[in-house]
């Protein structure tokens, strides 16, 4: 990258970003030089990754925290990387009604971008891990993840989060069961979204239910097995903070504040107990594990001689070789290792 | 494994078959070795992949079609893999009222197994996959896989089975916009759920018009950028399957029949037209790069001096090389290679 580019990112300039935002989703080697040549300058921001059901309403609200983030007296600048493929802001909508947000397209301080790739090996975590450092380098103090819920992708990419906020909307038990039973262990805060439908209470004390057995289970460790009892015992000593359960109509921006609020308490948590760090390092790990699994993949497939995959996967097709045993064939065949 | 324990699983015993999936389930090497050696009986079953967002009642459709299956004259043996975190077969519905299947249970020609891990490196579909392999070489018939919708791990998933299997539930327009734009594209099904609940008729309209918005899109191709032209042209062309849209009552079983004559006619059309041979191909293919990843993977980290990695990692945390110059370093650093 030129050190003209970089400088213009540091600066604040859009077209700078937007320009290697594009280099980096490219994977284009320019990209890979703009994330090295900016690595040292990021660390600062605050990740905050949204997830929850379609239709739980993860855009209108992540519309109105960016409002109110930017409504505060230091008006922090504020970076959407939209990763869920049904969110508007994505283009997913394209069926149906778009959730407009003119004010904060027009506002400097808020950066929308929408993550198209889906299916690459750890492609979403990688691609928005990068975009998250871009963002950082650039100045934005907040960014706003929002993802859809319940897969192993989402969860990875919510990993990558400081601060994880699950959203739900009011519902039968049912189906407020089957939900949390994945998706509330990774959640720091819970809200229960179109609060103004009926059974928000009902929800929020549903919520708020399952969380204490959750917490009480980890002191009755003798009812678990032994490496529940070492997984519940760390939760436990690193992690007191309880996930409080709020209501939000984010359509009106009825209980935005306070749920801004809650992701600044959440931060100031993270900070003082030392897991800011120890999630930063986790990130930091993934990424090294994901680009060097990607080398070593990349040199394995340069190695080999054209066809050979092919022709293996045939004896494979044709139940002469198992699958273990062609690739054990490919490791051996190829050169480039 | 012993050429004993593969007669007894070929012989439809339930105990070896219950002792390999745990085998395999445990990535033993005795699983290795049983995978192996069942691998030339496998290639015959039927896999289904029922989807759906959580609480759209995927356990209870799953449940009925297993009856219905077993109520037809040639009684195929049923095996059910449940990977969604969230379903009563994985025990995911401790929290609240469990779907009892008592007869499913005691019915000898049907097997259910639930997928407990989460969060390996291909974990889920690895494991799926596997888990196919040895009901397929057991003589298990149909195999019904489900799992929860919309992330990637839970595409990857669905990949492996030859017939997908959309799960909704009536609901205002917006959720079903929502649900859909991302995972209409892999239904080779779609059902109605809950067909009994407001809004059922309204749902399948709309679905429909989905759909054929989805194909009439392949003949604008003027409107898509290069690639995505060449996808809708490849799938035009080996896909002339148009997915129907069943309403389904699945805990009072109705609509039930349908949803296996749709699924028989479907495993009917991938034979005839080809594609049954190309997704097993594809699976095959996708099974033995799993493999060879995985193989590097550990011999990198086999061959790396214990400590270099999390002093690498420091060096990272304090910005002072970026992770992809560490994965560079760690790279050549191994022995491994």
């Amino acid at each position: 990258m030129s050190t003209e580019l970089l400088e213009n990112l540091k600066k604040g300039d859009r077209l700078a970003l937007s320009r290697i935002l594009s280099q980096v989703e490219s994977q284009s080697e320019a990209g890979s030089q703009a994330l090295e040549a900016l690595f040292p300058f990021t660390g600062k921001a605050h990740k905050v990754g949204i997830t929850g059901a379609p239709g739980a309403g993860k855009s209108s609200l992540v519309n109105a925290l960016a409002h109110q983030l930017r409504r505060q007296q230091d008006a922090p600048r504020v970076a959407i990387i939209a990763v869920d493929p049904t969110s508007p802001f994505t283009g997913g909508a394209l069926l149906g009604d778009r959730v407009r947000m003119p004010d904060l397209q027009q506002d400097p301080g808020v950066f929308i971008r929408s993550m198209a790739t889906r299916g690459a090996l750890g492609g979403l975590a990688a691609a928005t891990e990068a975009f998250s450092q871009v963002f950082d380098a650039a100045g934005y103090d907040i960014i706003l993840i929002e993802t859809v819920g319940a897969g192993q992708a989402e969860v990875d990419v919510v990993n990558l989060a400081h601060t994880t906020i699950v959203v739900d909307t009011p519902g039968t038990g049912d189906d407020i069961q089957s939900i949390k039973a994945g998706i509330l262990e990774i959640a720091d805060i819970l809200v229960v979204n179109k609060a103004d439908r009926p059974g928000a209470e009902q929800s929020v004390r549903y919520l708020q239910a399952m969380l204490e057995m959750g917490y009480s289970r980890s002191s009755t460790a003798g009812h678990h097995a032994p490496e529940a009892s070492i997984t519940e015992t760390l939760r436990e000593s690193t992690r007191p903070w309880v996930p409080p359960v709020l209501k939000t109509i984010a359509i009106e921006s009825q209980g935005i504040e306070e749920l801004l609020e809650a992701m600044q308490a959440h931060r100031c948590y993270l900070i003082e107990s030392g897991n800011w760090q120890v999630k930063e390092r986790q990130a930091l790990q993934k990424a090294i594990q994901r680009a060097i699994a990607q080398n070593l993949i990349n040199r394995w497939q340069e190695g080999l001689s054209p066809g050979l995959f092919e022709e293996t996967l045939q004896a494979v097709v044709e139940r002469k070789m198992s699958p273990e045993s062609a690739a054990q064939y490919l490791l051996e065949a190829s050169q480039g290792l």
